[in-house]
């Protein structure tokens, strides 16, 4: 049997993809390496030439998540006739959607990073997607702060703390993937919208913005969310 | 050989100033479980009856700590004749306190909790700990809206945001643990105050309180911090 010799970039990338499809359709647990090397009939040595372990693809998903998200953000940072106030406001609302969405349409694929015993790789994939992200937000604030629209004594902290804010969804975000029932989903989802309402006026006031300027809860995403969630479960 | 039979509390507690004793003095990888049965004549059924492994002693530390932490607290809980404003600083103060200590005094025994590996039980202990903490902060909170010093539209949000911002401090104190030389340990010194100095002022803000009100960041604890790091690394 001839092997198909495909350049290391494009090999991965195809790992990625088979995983996400398998994690996707029968979960993260049921899903093998070897169901992976199987499905694309790679040598086992080809698959552990990219990845030491099944947690590694979590990982790596995460982060081909996030260039996903960098690269939907970048026309808001590019556009130079917005203001920092503006390009704040669209920066965070796509980092919500971003998480939103990965916690719910991909939620098959991520949902063991939020499992308690995965806490270790939790924080690996969140510090590795602040790592991304924490450049652009002090940037922005910085702008901000250059244009006297943001107060703040601090533009690098600023960013590092509202990132931790977002990052404090995560209980929220974990009771969501919990839900049993649709009682309970509402009551997340609930706590969720009620979560990112809050955040919102906090960042307002760590940027010195007027009350209600950042919106961070969009109750449109969350209902999507829950109908979704329900139409899935009927279906079930 | 006659076993002494003691109540169960008393010897829980003799097992943890064991552990605690050793932890401190050898470090906690040093430390077995059978050092501490041999050094307390214990059999081992007398230990696993309280422990089921050496990291629940850390997490049975942690707490005991925090009990202790909310006993010194609770004169200021008590003191009638404080406003919410006096109350929350000297509570916030205390817990500051109390973490710069757990993280420093002790640190060969609890330093296992800031290992990345650890991050699921460093979760453990912080989430019992918040839980400890958080109806104890809504209350000075709600207080201090209804005595109209405070303006926040959600005391148990601010309360929890708060103490997820307390919790923020991880990665100074990490890096804390993790200096090896002088220099290091300056930096995340300074590290540390810059972060709770800029703390201070978020929280000033979620409260709607004047800059400077709330002041988190004590730099004489920091420098006893790193006297006794440095007398410390000398004599070692």
């Amino acid at each position: 049997m001839t092997r198909i010799v495909k350049p290391a970039t494009v090999r991965r990338e195809e790992i990625l993809d088979c995983a996400q499809r398998l994690f996707s359709r029968q979960g993260y647990d049921a899903t093998s390496v070897n169901q992976i090397i199987v499905t694309l009939g790679l040598s086992k040595g080809a698959f552990y030439h990219h990845f030491s372990a099944k947690a590694d693809l979590i990982e790596a998903l995460a982060l081909r998540f996030a260039d996903d998200a960098a690269r939907m953000a970048q026309p808001v940072l590019d556009d130079e006739s917005l203001d920092a106030f503006s390009r704040l406001s669209k920066f965070l609302a796509s980092m919500r959607d971003s998480k939103v969405n990965a916690a719910f349409e991909v939620r098959n694929t991520f949902e063991p990073l939020f499992r308690p015993e995965n806490a270790a790789l939790y924080e690996r994939v969140e510090e590795a997607l602040f790592g991304v992200v924490r450049p652009t937000l002090t940037r922005i604030i910085a702008e901000g702060v250059a244009e006297q629209t943001f107060d703040t004594s601090n533009a690098e902290l600023a960013a590092d703390t509202i990132l931790g804010l977002m990052g404090s969804t995560r209980r929220a975000v974990t009771d969501l993937y919990a839900a049993r029932n649709a009682a309970d989903f509402d009551r997340a989802a609930c706590d969720l919208v009620e979560r990112y309402r809050y955040l919102g006026t906090v960042v307002d006031r760590i940027l010195g913005l007027p009350e209600g300027s950042i919106v961070l809860s969009d109750p449109q995403t969350i209902r999507f969310m829950i109908d979704t969630w329900r139409r899935e479960e009927t279906a079930a």
